[in-house]
């Protein structure tokens, strides 16, 4: 289930064919779930994106901004300096950043990759209430797995990859996606989101500004929470085929927010909100006199488009997920899509 | 009118008593409006913000966060080096920042303040649809009287000061303000935010969620504009006794963007997004082994505070507004309070 | 007087034929210098930096780094947004910022750029010691004077323009610039480098490493200071025909620090140590599809490029600047060139 | 050997007792390094830094400043936010960053720390030329090995931790430290420097301003490069007592820029010059309203201590180093301290 088939959709943009990252061209995903109950409970995973197949050669423009800090993203210095991106962008939990960081950095040099050294860029939610996270469930052989498995397509969607044990608003969330078409006078591009949603309170829970969230209470869907939150994150990799500078992608960046907080995010103190976007559109190490920029004054659509898409991305993440049991039997339940329906078609 | 006497209230922490910038002990607001036809049809003016009497000697600790960059905002690289503020902030049209800036240095050495010398915080939005902004009307005087006028009290709102010739959502906008109350368990705090308020396309104006720009046609309300706006920003500052760091000041000043982007604004290129944080909680100069600092995890609220406050002084803006005829005789109509009001009963 | 008189060469790049800023090709600079004793004592002016002759249509690309932000720098906030420069730089004194910013929209306006608003760069050092800066002696006059002064060709250096009443490792200060050309792959550029000089203790003050302002006690070459310092900065804008990106001028902004390091700036806590790259290597607007980026891995030479003009146009606007007596009859003393040349002699 | 042995000491500042980071109350260090030829040739290692023995629970007040991104550093979103540090500082080889996190990780909750989560920061410099990097050698036992070992006292300097495989300037690089006493106003305190010097060209080297590096020719000590380097960079950890707010932490962490680049750091493109200055003068958690902060005004000698120590670290880390011959017989040659002398006392 996805929002636009509850008939909704986010602000006034058209979306690509598949509303999700992979309508960006050369764009793949791949996840690898982890669900097993021994030696330990484990309820996570790794998700990798690829914004373009040749990207450890082919570097892209690309730029974080760190709406909430509470969260672990690796290679953020290079990225701040040149604004270059050189590696697929993982996703996993908190506490296997650095497996998987260091088994992406393996896959470069038993690739060939000529670089001396490599920098890549694992980012993090905290899964730690349904996964037991300090048994530190993940494997090596689980970061190839998701690297192997990166397609283009449709996108798996919920509780899947490294949204695998995720809770939001207070209803089990995971993974979702979404993407926009912008047609301006310097073309036509795409721009697709793709979110890790961890955060979030129920109370403060829209849905194209319907607040939702307050009207399924406790006593209707449990939360999965027998005491305040430990934790909560939401990462957000958008990507186009747009041609802009590293500035640009910054700008872009920043406007994810209007998105995030539409929906209900406050950039809580235990949330690590991390925003990265990467632009396709410019190949700087092979063609650095065709840089090309979308002029400034026609980015407002962008704007649009990445707010938007992360609106609607958080929101299909809630759709998909599913009710998990997860460590010291601990239950986590999806929002319930009838109600959604109910609720939405009322106003 | 105010938003609050629509029946809607935005998040859900109490106001201060006059749900106002002011509510804050020791904060004092001036305006001079400026509001002729000759010699050049003037639409502007200055507002002052005092975040304490003495601020020019007892500096407080600020942060600044630009949105969109699109404006100008003096003063900040002192704040960016040191979190101290050492002025009044003032706030007016964007082609006379410097004549407010350098009336502000005069006020301070002919008041005996002992530094050597000044850095003040002026920021703008552009007023020249309605103002002859390229007449330049404001005089030095004028930046004396606001100064002069500063006070404490409720806050005129609306075609005021700074505000006088705003244009916000395609409505009359102007200044607007509103506060919250946060019990925490390190003490009770207020929160206040005062906004200059000229940005954002009708089509993206919500209140509370319900898109009520797109339910008032311009056949219903004209848009003030012939063609394409020509400019646009928000200039947003808040302040509050919770005794913060300049580095908290700094995540407060982030979480502004939750607010705004909730009303409709999505950081649009032509916008000049900026955001001051001030804290009158400590006195660094005269307290430097007394600093308090809210503990990490109490700050939810705060941030909760200056969103709801921000969106609901965008609002109050937008409805103190009256019908103005400017420069060429352009026409800027209000956001009609009572159909705001039957949208919203309606929801 | 110049440092290359002296026999002495910072680095190892060549300079261009001016060793000045003037030798990136379109660049211009105006200077107004403001010396009088009635009705006030002044001792100051404007400095007026035109990377391009269309600045104010062709907008360049620029970077701002604070390494000491105790300082002023209009125009800030689109700069970190865009990377967009639209105005000509201008340099003065602190407290008529103001003044020169709103003339320079003044003359924007009247020049018939198009734009509805202007946000130009203005930045200043305090020249309060030797100045009456109170008496504000600047007036609008004299900053369409140094604009209409603007010549490409060898640059005055020392007592000069904003320089005028400056005071550098306490001796007299000012302004100074100084070029070197880079070979790299990707072509020939040219970096230039103008400083406004106010910084610094005499004990720290080197050349080229060699502890010169030790070995000139203030018994040979009094103090100018009564008292400790009242305030101190540098401003150092560099421009170069490179073409590099924003987040590339940001890159050599950065390395600024490395030339002012070594001669003998720690970025003092009163010192607005305030960095400003521009390159004039792309048209962003005019080709937007046409944008050439230096690739990283030849950006060396150019960092290499700015800290050396930097430490070489310090010290030339030292040598350039001749004894000045001032307010209140204060005396700043020139850094004799005699003894900097037998004291370079010697090692 | 040390600087210090050969009669020469950088600035006008006095050392603490040890010239080490480890004079800094509280401050401890441990070294584990991995030399060995099988299975593959491993010259690597790890250091860790404990700003006091519980930063696990009684997190400081911290900041970074990357003045050459070319590296890695974790941990950065959450002190950019909050400005607290919650974990020893660990610096090894650039390919194995993830696998020192995690171990990170996992000792802490081994340890029991309360917190759900943890981010700890690992730096790395790239020691693949004597290295075999590719080989992956470094074990979660030499992590714990390092961590176990931590210890006040004289810290180990040279070609050992994190340094082991490390050329500086074309001579063998490593670990350094220095460390300066201030005495201001607001008390007496200790600033210590610890670097992981792996950077720059010979030409460039300087020490104390003599252009040491262009007096040892290539015939005197070949270069341990073939080619051109293959990447260099330098990492600095700065800790003090000095009650600091993150903001002024991160001030001093820009000025480090100051020593480095007198030294002869340009911050290469290859470079990855990324410093991290923590002040363990407040306890933000245990403490939140007796927070102490060194007024603005007396910071000075602070600035000049992280300078002057970072240069002298350095140094030390140049002079304690000792001949390598590591992966496929490549050779790193100290620099002489006989030859340093001679010239320094020359001059």
């Amino acid at each position: 289930m996805r929002l636009r088939e509850l008939g909704v959709s986010i602000g006034d943009l058209p979306t690509g064919p598949l509303n999700a990252v992979t309508d960006v061209p050369g764009v793949s995903v791949g996840h690898t779930t982890v669900i097993r109950d021994q030696p330990s409970v484990a309820r996570t995973g790794v998700t990798v994106i690829y914004p373009r197949p040749d990207i450890w050669t082919d570097h892209a423009y690309a730029a974080f901004y760190g709406f909430s800090g509470n969260g672990e993203m690796t290679g953020l210095p290079w990225i701040a300096e040149t604004g270059l991106l050189g590696s697929p962008v993982a996703l996993t939990n908190t506490h296997q950043v650095g497996l998987v960081r260091d088994t992406l950095v393996r896959i470069a040099v038993e690739s060939g990759v000529p670089d001396a050294f490599h920098l890549p860029v694992v980012s993090e939610t905290w899964d730690g209430w349904l996964n037991d996270i300090d048994s530190f469930p993940l494997t090596e052989e689980d970061v190839r797995a998701a690297v192997g498995s990166a397609t283009a397509g449709p996108v798996p969607e919920g509780c899947v990859g490294g949204g695998t044990g995720m809770i939001c608003h207070e209803f089990k969330g995971g993974i979702g996606t979404s993407s926009r078409v912008v047609e301006i006078p310097f073309g036509s591009f795409t721009l697709g989101v793709l979110v890790q949603a961890n955060y979030g309170r129920r109370a403060d829970l829209r849905i194209d500004g319907v607040p939702v969230g307050r009207m399924i209470p406790y006593e209707e869907v449990p939360s999965p929470w027998e005491s305040p939150p430990l934790g909560g994150s939401i990462v957000v990799v958008a990507v186009t085929d747009a041609p802009l500078l590293p500035i640009q992608c910054h700008r872009i960046a920043k406007r994810v927010t209007v998105g995030l907080g539409r929906v209900g995010g406050y950039g809580h103190d235990s949330s690590g909100d991390l925003f990265l976007v990467i632009s396709t559109g410019n190949h700087p190490a092979r063609q650095p006199r065709g840089i090309a920029s979308v002029p400034s004054e026609q980015l407002d659509p962008l704007f649009h488009a990445v707010a938007d898409a992360t609106e609607e991305a958080i929101v299909n993440a809630l759709l998909a997920a599913t009710t998990m049991i997860g460590h010291r039997g601990r239950v986590a339940y999806p929002l319930p899509a009838d109600r959604v329906e109910e609720i939405l078609e009322r106003r």
